[in-house]
Formats: C-alpha cells, sequence, structure tokens
C-alpha cells in the first residue's frame, strides 16, 4: 500500500472540480496551506513568489510554480499526479499567466481560505470580472468528513500526544518552570514521532484559568493544579491536540469539586456524538452540566474544533453551530472551568462513527497526582 | 533603554495613520503578522479567530482580539500602547464589531498583505463600500528603512547566524547525510541565539545547483561542494539569512573557476550599494560578471531580497525594480551560479549606509575546505 496514494488520492482533484462546477465557480484558486496539500499533497512553502493550483471547473488543473520550486514540486506528491506544472520567471508576472489560462469572462473564483489577501488582490485585479469567494465553501465540504486513511493518520497522531502525556509527570517537578517543562514537553512531541510542534501551554496556577497562556517564566509549586495542553503535526500532516490536568501533590479541594463536574461534561459531550446531532447540542451537553452545577460563568469558550491537515478547521463544536455530524468528522471535545486561581480543561480528539464516537485520545482523564 | 520601546517606538501608531490618511485610505486593518508587529509589538497567533488592529485615518486605533487572547495581548508589547482592546466573545461577529465602530461610508481600506483571504472576504461582507488595497502599500515604505534598533537587530541577527557557520566545518563529515548536518544546524541555530529556525538548507553536489533544495537522506561524499544557506528569527522577531559554501576535501577545479567569478560577482553587487542606487542596478552589478565569465544562464534567481521582521520583504533586489536605495534599508545580496552538477552561492546580508553598504554577515566568504 502507498500511503502517499492511500492519504492524498488522485480524485481529489475531480471532486474539487466537480465542486466547483456544482457551486457555480469559473476555478478554485489553491495556494500553498492545506486546502493544496489535501489535494495534492504538496506540502509547499508559502512564499512571496506565488505557487498555485488552478482547478477549473471546465479544462484541466495545472499548477503553476516559480521556476525555483519546481523541483520540489515534481518531488512532491504533486508529482505523481497528471498536473501540468508551469514554471515562471523572476521577471514574469504570475497573476497573469493564470488569467491568460483560464477561459474568458469567468464570473466567479474560490480563493483558498489562507491565501494571502495581497495574492488575493493580485488575482482580483488579474481577473477583474470574477468575484471572489472563499475556497473553503467548497474546500470544507469535502475535507469535514475524513477518509478512513485520514481517521488512522489522526488516529496515529493522538496515539504519539498520549505518549507525550505519559511523560509529562516526570517533568514536573516542584521549582521548575513552565517554561522549563514546556521545552522538554516539546522535545517528547517531536521525539514521540511528530514532524512540528504546534503548541504548548504549561498553565500552572493563576494560569490554568487562562485558557490560551502563554509559557512563563513561573515556578510550578506543589498543590497547584496544572493545564497541559499540547500538539503536534505529524509527518503525514495531520494534527495531535489533547489536555490532561496535572498537580504537584493534593490540590485544594475546591478544585477537586469542579473536577469531577467537568469530567462529567465532557464525558456527557463525548456520549452526545453521533451522526445527525448538531455540534450546538455537543456543546450544550457539556455547557448544561457545568451550569447546573454552577460553574456557567466559568466555562466561557465554545466546546471543540475540527482537527485534521489544520489544528483548528471546521466544525466547529459551538453555539449557533447546526449542520448536523456525519461520519467520519473529527473534533475535539474540550470543556473547561476557570473559576481562578486555577482551571482545568479535559480534551480528547474524536471521530464521529456510524453510531456514535471513537475517541482518539485514550490517556487517563483523572486528574494526575504527581508525588 | 527600554529594548521593547526602541524597537517598537509608540509614534508607529501615528505613522501609520498619517499614511492612510495620505493615501486616502479610511482605515488601515492589520490581523497577525509582520504589519502587526512592526506597529505594536505584538507577536500574535494567527487563529481563525480574528484579532485585528484597526488605525481609522481619523479617530483613535482600536485592537479586535478574542476573549481567549485577551491576557496575551494585554501582556504583549502592544498592553503598553494607548489603544483600546476590544475583546469579543465566542458567538460574536467580530467583523460586524469592526465595521460598526468605524466611520460609515469609508470608501478604500487596507488589509494587511499576509491577511487570510477568508478575513478579507468577511471584511469584504462587513464593509461592501470599501474597496480593499494591500496594507503593503502604506507599511512597505515604512518598514523598508529601518531604524536605528531595527539595524541593531539585525545585526545582532546576522553575529547568530555567522556563529552558526562557524560551527558548520565540525559537523561535515564524511558519511553524514544533509538531513543529519541539517538537524545539527537547526539546533545550533537555535543555541546560537534564534527563537525560531526559519530554513536550512544543505545542498551537496547535484543538490546545490538547486537553490531551493530541501534537505536529503542524500550521504555527503568528499569532492563533493556543499551550499549552506541558512537563517532564523531571533527574540527580537528580525531575521538572519546568509549562506556559504563547503567542501569535504578539494573540490573540482571547474567549480574554483567558477567560484571566483561568484566571489568577484558578490563584491561588487555589495560596492554598488549605495543611496540613489536602483536594485535593479545591484542585480546587474553582480548578473553582468557572472555573464561575461560565461556563466549568465547558471544565474538565475534575482541577487536578493529584503529582509526584517520577514525572511523575505521589501526591497527586491531584481531587474524592473528602480526605486533608488535609501539609507536604512536591508536585504541580501546572494548571486548564485548553478552549472551542476554542484553550484555555489555566497548571501551577506547588506544594510545602505549614507555613503555605501555595511555588510552584516562578515564569516568568511571563501570556499572552506573542511579536512
Amino acid at each position: 500500500m502507498d500511503v502517499t496514494t492511500e492519504l492524498y488520492p488522485r480524485e481529489r482533484l475531480d471532486r474539487v472540480r466537480e465542486a466547483a462546477d456544482r457551486a457555480g465557480l469559473g476555478a478554485v484558486l489553491l495556494t500553498p496551506g492545506p486546502d493544496l496539500r489535501y489535494v495534492t499533497g504538496y506540502d509547499a512553502h508559502q512564499l512571496e513568489r506565488l505557487t498555485c493550483l488552478v482547478v477549473p471547473a471546465s479544462g484541466d488543473p495545472f499548477l503553476v510554480v516559480p521556476r525555483l520550486e519546481l523541483p520540489a514540486a515534481q518531488a512532491s506528491p504533486a508529482g505523481r499526479l497528471d498536473v501540468e506544472m508551469v514554471p515562471w520567471d523572476e521577471t514574469d508576472d504570475p497573476y497573469a499567466l493564470v488569467a491568460s489560462r483560464l477561459p474568458r469572462g469567468i464570473a466567479k473564483v474560490a480563493v483558498a481560505d489562507r491565501m494571502w489577501a495581497v495574492m488575493a488582490l493580485r488575482f482580483r485585479a488579474a481577473l477583474p470580472g470574477a468575484e471572489q469567494v472563499p475556497a473553503g465553501g467548497v474546500m470544507r465540504e469535502l475535507r469535514m468528513r475524513k477518509s478512513p486513511a485520514e481517521i488512522a493518520a489522526l488516529r496515529e497522531a493522538g496515539a504519539a500526544i498520549d505518549r507525550v502525556h505519559r511523560r509529562v509527570p516526570e517533568l514536573l517537578k516542584p521549582g521548575r518552570t513552565e517554561r522549563e517543562v514546556g521545552r522538554d514537553i516539546a522535545d517528547a512531541i517531536i521525539a514521540e514521532g511528530h514532524a512540528t510542534v504546534e503548541f504548548v501551554i504549561v498553565g500552572s496556577g493563576p494560569n490554568g484559568a487562562n485558557p490560551h497562556a502563554e509559557l512563563s517564566d513561573r515556578v510550578i509549586r506543589p498543590g497547584e493544579p496544572i493545564v497541559v495542553d499540547i500538539g503536534g503535526a505529524m509527518p503525514s500532516g495531520y494534527c495531535s491536540d489533547s489536555t490532561r490536568n496535572y498537580c504537584i501533590g493534593e490540590p485544594p479541594a475546591e478544585y477537586r469539586a469542579y473536577y469531577r463536574v467537568l469530567q462529567e461534561a465532557q464525558q456527557a459531550a463525548c456520549d452526545a456524538v453521533r451522526p445527525g446531532v448538531t455540534p450546538e447540542s455537543v456543546d450544550a451537553a457539556a455547557r448544561d452540566i457545568i451550569a447546573a452545577a454552577g460553574y456557567g460563568e466559568h466555562f466561557f469558550h465554545r466546546t471543540g474544533h475540527g482537527i485534521g491537515l489544520e489544528a483548528h478547521e471546521d466544525p466547529y463544536i459551538v453555539a449557533g453551530n447546526t449542520e448536523p455530524l456525519e461520519p467520519g468528522m473529527a473534533f475535539s471535545v474540550e470543556p473547561g472551568i476557570y473559576p481562578g486561581p486555577h482551571g482545568a480543561r479535559i480534551e480528547d480528539i474524536v471521530v464521529c462513527t456510524d453510531d456514535g464516537c471513537e475517541r482518539l485520545n485514550t490517556s487517563p482523564r483523572d486528574l494526575i497526582v504527581v508525588d
């Protein structure tokens, strides 16, 4: 089995073209980023020189690429696709080049959500009659429902970050700072198989009450709960993301009280996941339990986010998202309670299955007390 | 001396507002990236949740920020500026929030060059009457001319990458692969003071003839020239970038021949740098020497790129760029000759001074022969 072909099957180009046609788009323009990688497997650098996969609704797709990047593009998984590569030289105008190869009078084009605005505006000038819309409209439909190979890649990522969490207790010693522990965790994220570290949060004591705390020089003290929220991207491109909670010695009694509520809420949200259920009802499953226990005001973020080639992508598990879950959708379930002077969050990546939910993180969710 | 205040002075916000006013812009919208960092010092994460500094041509600037990121924004250098922070909650529409705080009927807004297209399109919908232009038009005028503090930061970055190059010979052993050497270089980039590794090219033999070669598992052999092009970003945010050439043992005679031409060309380009000279004439200074020696077709990229908070930014040293150099402009001078089955490139970062050029890289430019 060719892993690249499994993960990035050739027919994705056809799926994009068909979706573009259905959406009334003349073409889809994908610059380096997760959309380009999803369609071709090419993990191109985002540079000031334009690289762009052009998928016309009718006609053959082509990849415009700076001549300097041509060897890398050819050596990438995109090289095995039957896609013409169109190199451009340093003094060429690649936007005019794209326009010259598209049919005249295109009314609407989609640009990659993460395309740099300066590039989108150059395309607007080169294709003055074409309304621009975000490519996410068609790409999310494809990317939200993970294939078995993608789920396998996410499962592998989940197992890797679980192994990192199992190493965290040995790193937590009184007197060490968040930053010192964070550096060791970053090393472990790579050592356990990730290609890149995406984020490392080590929120001790009051910093644990800030969901997006930066690593600080704060010394970790016994009796203070610690939120450890970590993730990376695997060589496959697929991301991990898991949060567990630690304490050197026994935490305060009031922490134990809300931690029990949080565990119940996280379990309830996972139990709510199945096809046909809305993301907002998964959010509510966690939120209602936390609110009923009197901590509602201390849970002020959404319950989760989709995950795949991006650490955060559709579907978002948030009030207002009423688009029903389907098998293959993968996302985080991560309620938190942050009353201060400490806080807690429990996060697993889950996949919606035919009749429920598979958790891709299985390291213990109880508070982990380190001696 | 407060380094943050020196590097990110408060008056930049006024400079942006004045430049916006002169350019007929109703507002400048800066999402996370080098423009936002340049203006405020805030090195914000680029997330799907909108963070945006809004600088109206008239009225006070404000920073729209997801409530989760508010503590990080307040703790950043932006916290010392007199800028209102406007947090938004998970179910708010931050684009509508920005629009509601701007005067009605704005005809033109600038969006950060690196803003995600999906965000620019959301702004277009929220401000339907406003034409969008790239913020680079006003930001480049400010960012291209480095302040003394910025030049000091670039000098520090140059010295750090020079120290890495001085360590490269000990890493080059016959039998090691490019990837192994590259990993050690990446570690050295961090050990010598950078915050992040931006790129590591170790192009041995034929890979040296590809200017943007990826690290490979190719084993480095004696007698094969090696192009080592490396850079990172310092904690200040300012970038390094320098290329040197190595060989284990003696290289082929024909390599020695074109390497002398390359050294002469790189020197000539540096000698050409002074206020009032055009980037294209600096490019030509190197290119003419290489062409006269018969290697013209083997130098197929521009001579350089600006550098600062971005590894590649204005000014580009390329044919067609006729905007005269001014004191404080910082850029690479990096001609190359790639005839195959090997190649060479020599790269220094230079700053245009009042009467010439200062090189920020000073490690030896001769071919470095490793025993």
